[in-house]
């Protein structure tokens, strides 16, 4: 982890499984503190609570709990979040304002605040250098725990764990997802860069076109290095470990057996590119057909139609796997169509689809859609 | 069928199975022709060729066929769409710009012509009161054919035949339907009556979210029967026969274990009621939830959120299966939450969301997501 900053997990009893189910990250200084959150209308009390506490534009820690995500529990929930966040800064002797809250799992069911408490004081305890065990505390329908870290040249790091498998979508945090860098970076800054890091990573992917009522990213910065990186480089670190922990969360969508990018490229307009891209990552039909590995481009271009971007459909020019399956409008013969057959038998797969009406570009990552995504969600109890 | 209409439908050999896949509906008189339109940007070549025929006004007949969609297919698809229509006016003694086509199957291969025009010459020889065989002709992955029809005390009927499975969402005519009347109705109050029709029936129904390149409803009026009805009767039953058909769509759903009514009421305006019913509708996680019997009433107050409607979340209200789940923002005890889970066993399901905000509602009819319904469109060749 970045110097000065320590972290823990424990079982406090909210997942049914008795694995890890609460998690503390806190800095040992006073941090710059920015988050994206969910753009879900419906919005969870934590979402609420840690909203509210980062008007002050610090932050020295977040307390999260896996197993109920403590949404649509009205005044008790919100209750419920002060409370969590209150009892963790209470345990590490910070102020309760400097203590974030965040929560994942089934909605509408209220937090037990019993076990909660008592995990709180149990991980504070014993916080160090566990961040394997946060990633893994954090993970519902999750497979694998996601971490990324990038470490600079000049002495300072950034570390990241993040948790998500469904209920992913573009345009919004995504997920829950926690930076820490003991970088100095103001908050304005860290605010700027946090959004353009999100743009490029958790708002570029999807997995089922859900998104969650309680997505939260979130980065700590407590400038324990002494440096103050150069805000470009930071930039990168920053987009690094958000897009590797991304394309995790991707790669462990529910259910899924391919790791899809979508690459739309000659839109009139960014946002144009960003919805065409869109439209074919989240089409049931396309990612039933890859699943299937069937090179079903009609289904591409049927979803670039149904977007409603402007589009020369008489140019269009798709290529799945690199191999052009329809040039400027015109299909392409049945062994090209064989070929793009042949090379959806790998994991990960590209798909590009031209508009040819000016230069804007955007690529979204997704997956396929299979029975077991069908499963695990009908079945989804923690 | 209403009288003076003749329909019939022959094997010509474009379905991998050998079943029926061509058909052919003759008026024998001119009829008044009203028909609504695919709204995906990528349009099928017969859709191009009937829209230009129907600037008339009028319209004898439809040759359509299965197998094929003549969809991305150039100038080549739009020659071969023309020649079919001007075939089967041909063999039925038409002009050829009374004949409409249409086309339903795989985007993006071409049309075998030469089968197609034998198809032509042997339906057009046998065509009687065979609307069961033209429904079955028309099928692709449905499993039933779909039929209407009223008949009413003053002698007047209204005849309709659908097609569809998948590939199935609001705004748009959706898949396939022909709607035959021996009424007397003028055009253009036929195209007012149809588009009120479909908005309350095909444009009301959701599988996938997918719209199709090829959806066509249409309607042919011949006043074989001599009757000019009260048009509000006529309305009635021209949307009775709408709603039935585009009922039976949704009923064989791909791979459908429920048939789901969403309700939305309480809304500001009548789109916004809309949104958030499709929202529901289409949601992955409401969808499987109900596949898996779950009532997981976070995932539909979540979709909710997601749609961006103006609502009240604090006033949410939500009935599953007529028990309230979640009243005025509050959950209900786990017996509620019990009561609701056995009554998901059912095959017709209701779900009610009340936005607390206006006085506006709709309703969406929609089908769970299964396992089989992945498995059908991994799979998918005619």
């Amino acid at each position: 982890m970045p110097q000065r900053f320590g972290a823990g997990a424990t079982r406090a009893g909210l997942k049914a499984s008795g694995e890890l189910d609460l998690a503390l990250i806190v800095s040992e200084l006073p941090a710059s503190a920015a988050a994206v959150f969910t753009s879900n209308q419906v919005v969870a009390a934590p979402v609420l609570v840690s909203r509210a506490a980062l008007r002050s534009g610090t932050a020295q820690g977040v307390v999260v709990n896996a197993g109920c995500a403590n949404a649509c529990t009205g005044e008790v929930g919100l209750a419920h979040a002060g409370q969590m966040a209150a009892a963790a800064a209470n345990a590490v002797g910070m102020d309760p304002d400097q203590m974030l809250v965040c929560s994942t799992g089934k909605i509408g069911s209220f937090l037990p605040m019993d076990k909660v408490l008592a995990g709180i004081g149990s991980v504070a305890a014993s916080l160090g250098a566990h961040d394997d065990d946060v990633a893994r505390a954090i993970m519902t329908t999750d497979t694998v725990p996601k971490l990324s870290a990038v470490a600079h040249d000049d002495g300072w790091k950034v570390g990241g764990i993040a948790k998500g498998a469904g209920m992913v979508c573009p345009d919004m945090a995504t997920t829950l997802g926690f930076v820490t860098t003991d970088a100095e970076v103001d908050t304005q800054q860290l605010q700027v860069l946090l959004k353009t890091a999100a743009d490029q990573s958790f708002n570029a992917i999807t997995v089922d076109g859900d998104t969650s009522t309680n997505d939260t990213l979130l980065v700590l910065a407590n400038g324990a290095s002494g440096i103050r990186p150069d805000p470009e480089e930071f930039a990168q670190a920053l987009t690094a470990v958000c897009r590797s922990l991304s394309s995790q969360v991707v790669a462990d969508g529910e259910g899924a057996t391919k790791l899809i990018t979508v690459i739309v490229n000659g839109a009139a307009e960014k946002l144009q590119a960003r919805e065409a891209a869109r439209a074919v990552a989240q089409s049931l039909l396309v990612k039933t057909s890859l699943y299937g590995q069937d090179a079903n481009w009609g289904r591409i271009a049927s979803a670039v139609g149904n977007s409603g971007v402007q589009a020369r459909f008489d140019e269009l020019t798709i290529k799945i796997a690199d191999v052009t399956v329809l040039e400027a409008g015109k299909p392409a013969g049945p062994e090209e169509v064989d070929r793009a057959r042949s090379a959806l038998s790998s994991y990960e797969i590209t798909i590009a689809c031209s508009l040819g009406v000016g230069g804007e570009s955007a690529e979204i990552l997704t997956t396929d859609l299979t029975p077991e995504y069908v499963r695990i969600n009908a079945e989804y109890e923690l």
